[in-house]
């Protein structure tokens, strides 16, 4: 038996007044998983902790198993693998931006009017240095967003970011603890020297012609240590793979091993191609025990502060769980979120989320829809992210037995 | 008040088409358990943790408070206490089967026809023996069964068994970490003097003349090492007693200090006297403030993929528990199972099992009957199996307040 989870990144919300007091998922129309839930057995989980307010890192870390608390130092690593660098237990990763400065390094533009062409140039640039025998590795990402790892000896991803995350001056970056001082240096190193090696640049230049404001300095945040995390083939004896189309969620499944599926319309926002990432998860469950698919759009209209577009777009992704129907008899299915992003909050909340599993054997309960309030009466009761892969493998015969 | 935990081993089961879509418990007629469903609280219990897989062995301890995780490396110590050996911690603690191998050392028979005759004479061979400075105690058990503590010095359960749990050659004992390759050695040595000092043993002479298979080798499996519980009378406070007729049930209980509660008919089989093991728990709370009885039976129907004859063993159990009823005012009474094991499946699943308490003050729910899927609509919506010894004390006041 096979086991399939399906994450709607965000999808968890509160009563909204404007759909009448119930939540996007209660006020859509989703006839797949109200026939999943009847099928199946449903409950709410804490993706991390109750009352945990999860990022999307963290969230994914706990469902397939591991303490963030542990291993979770910043976002940075995370993005990093999920853009495919090759990162070491250690490495310490961020998150950056190329961004635009006046002459008093005050901050004029932090996405340097969302450039699109030239960067893999800009990033070359920059790229294989070395400062204080730290390695720089940088990359650049989509638009103005890029990714930096800083490799040596005595690194400390207790650093504050060096984006100020508004208009106004550079920050300088300060150490957050005794011991972090070296790196905050070079990590103000680096954006001085971002700065030193980008404003001329032809691609700058090019740019300042067009009228456009240029990509003149790095501003890197979300400071994070590479963690070692025992593979989930290790940790489970399985083969698992992830189709998901923001950077994030692959970088954390990256780390944890897992095989990164690639699919034509994986956007990660409201225009993927919801179905071809539900066949292309059935279709890697031929050949691996476990996948995971994460549909990033309802969290985006969570952050916008937009209930009928969430309800819409569940909606969407209903009709395209619909082949889903065809594989319980031999699939463990699971659908949930990997937190709640309530429009009326238009931020992560610390809310449970609904959950629901489908397949042979499964102690089915009396739901018949899937909901945030109607799945705590069913069969699961509450339970925890970090529970969901023992439950879900269990059920589909892939785990062993503690004790005799 | 008194505390009396009634465990169903395997009780817990999932839907059977055999059965029309119920579980054995669903759809066995129980009406004394279903009375205590009706006048008490229910809900469903993970045994270690949700998803988890529990033995009986790592469930009961989880059971008794303490954490599996931190103390169980193999079932070995608990299968020898359970018959009585006095252990310490440290000693390295092995089941064994009396068994026949040929004089090519594979084995033939791995129980040896199921001996029945002057096993405690082979076993009086072994017993007592030193090898490389570590002693050697072996004590036969039920029919082919055996138990075997090695202790001494620097020894390690981290060992492959000598079983090898089919027909074929003895396997020789490798260490599975750096460290334990002595024992590994003093095992493989025992084996192979089990096989000099029993080859020509009169009682296997015997048999041999009687054209039965002699039980002419030992072989060691389940290596694990005893650890040091404190008591359930330092921990709790409490006296407790056992019944069970299974020897590792009351291992797990005798390491956790608890009296074992020796009675006529307790057999650990389907054909246990359960009212016996009722009576003599009830009578045990004259004098001592909480008991534990087991009852194997409903275990082995689930191994075997019986649900007809574990639901049959489940009525005969519930009509058993017929005087529980009139203890009700002074007594807390609780109902469960260690683990499922579904007939499905014939082995345990990591599913939860259903959970009731009855007894003064307990805060009644609307359940009327005891089921996989009616217990967690019940108020005690979903617990661990470790919290259960504490929500038990505390409803009979024998706990103490942890703060002002």
């Amino acid at each position: 038996m096979k086991v399939m989870l399906v994450i709607l990144d965000g999808m968890g919300d509160r009563p909204s007044a404007i759909l009448g007091g119930k939540t996007p998922l209660e006020s859509a129309n989703t006839p797949n998983m109200d026939y999943l839930a009847e099928k199946g057995i449903n409950g709410i989980m804490d993706p991390i902790a109750p009352g945990i307010r999860a990022g999307s890192d963290t969230a994914h870390l706990s469902l397939l198993g591991y303490d963030p608390y542990g291993v979770y130092t910043g976002r940075g690593p995370f993005e990093a693998a999920g853009e495919n660098l090759e990162l070491k237990p250690g490495d310490i990763a961020f998150r950056c931006n190329f961004s635009t400065v006046d002459e008093n390094m005050n901050v004029i533009d932090r996405r340097a009017g969302r450039i699109k062409e030239r960067t893999h140039e800009l990033a070359e640039t920059l790229n294989g240095m070395e400062i204080d025998g730290t390695s720089v590795i940088f990359k650049e990402s989509v638009e103005h967003r890029a990714v930096l790892v800083l490799r040596g000896e005595g690194l400390s991803p207790r650093i504050t970011d060096a984006d100020p995350h508004r208009l106004g001056r550079v920050n300088e970056v300060k150490p957050l603890e005794k011991g972090a001082e070296r790196t905050a240096d070079i990590l103000n190193t680096f954006v001085r020297k971002s700065h030193e090696l980008l404003k001329n640049h032809p691609a700058n230049i090019e740019r300042r012609k067009k009228g456009l404001p240029p990509a003149n300095i790095v501003l890197p945040r979300g400071a994070g240590m590479v963690p070692h995390l025992e593979s989930i083939g290790e940790k489970y004896g399985i083969k698992a793979g992830v189709i998901a189309g923001v950077s994030i969620v692959k970088g954390v499944c990256r780390l944890a091993g897992m095989e990164i599926l690639n699919v034509d319309g994986a956007k990660g926002n409201a225009e993927s191609d919801f179905r071809a990432k539900i066949s292309a998860g059935m279709e890697y469950l031929g050949r691996g025990d476990m996948v995971l698919v994460n549909m990033k759009a309802p969290d985006l209209f969570g952050h916008d502060g937009d209930p009928e577009g969430k309800k819409a777009i569940i909606e969407k992704i209903d009709e395209a769980m619909d082949p889903i129907k065809d594989i319980l008899d031999h699939t463990i299915v699971a659908i949930t979120a990997d937190h709640s992003t309530p429009c009326d909050l238009m931020d992560h909340s610390g809310d449970p989320v609904p959950l629901l599993i489908a397949g042979p054997g499964v102690r089915t309960d009396d739901i018949g829809n899937f909901g945030e309030r109607s799945a705590p009466k069913g069969g699961l009761c509450r339970v925890r992210g970090c529970d969901i892969i023992g439950i879900l493998l269990q059920l589909a015969g892939l785990s062993e037995k503690f004790g005799a």
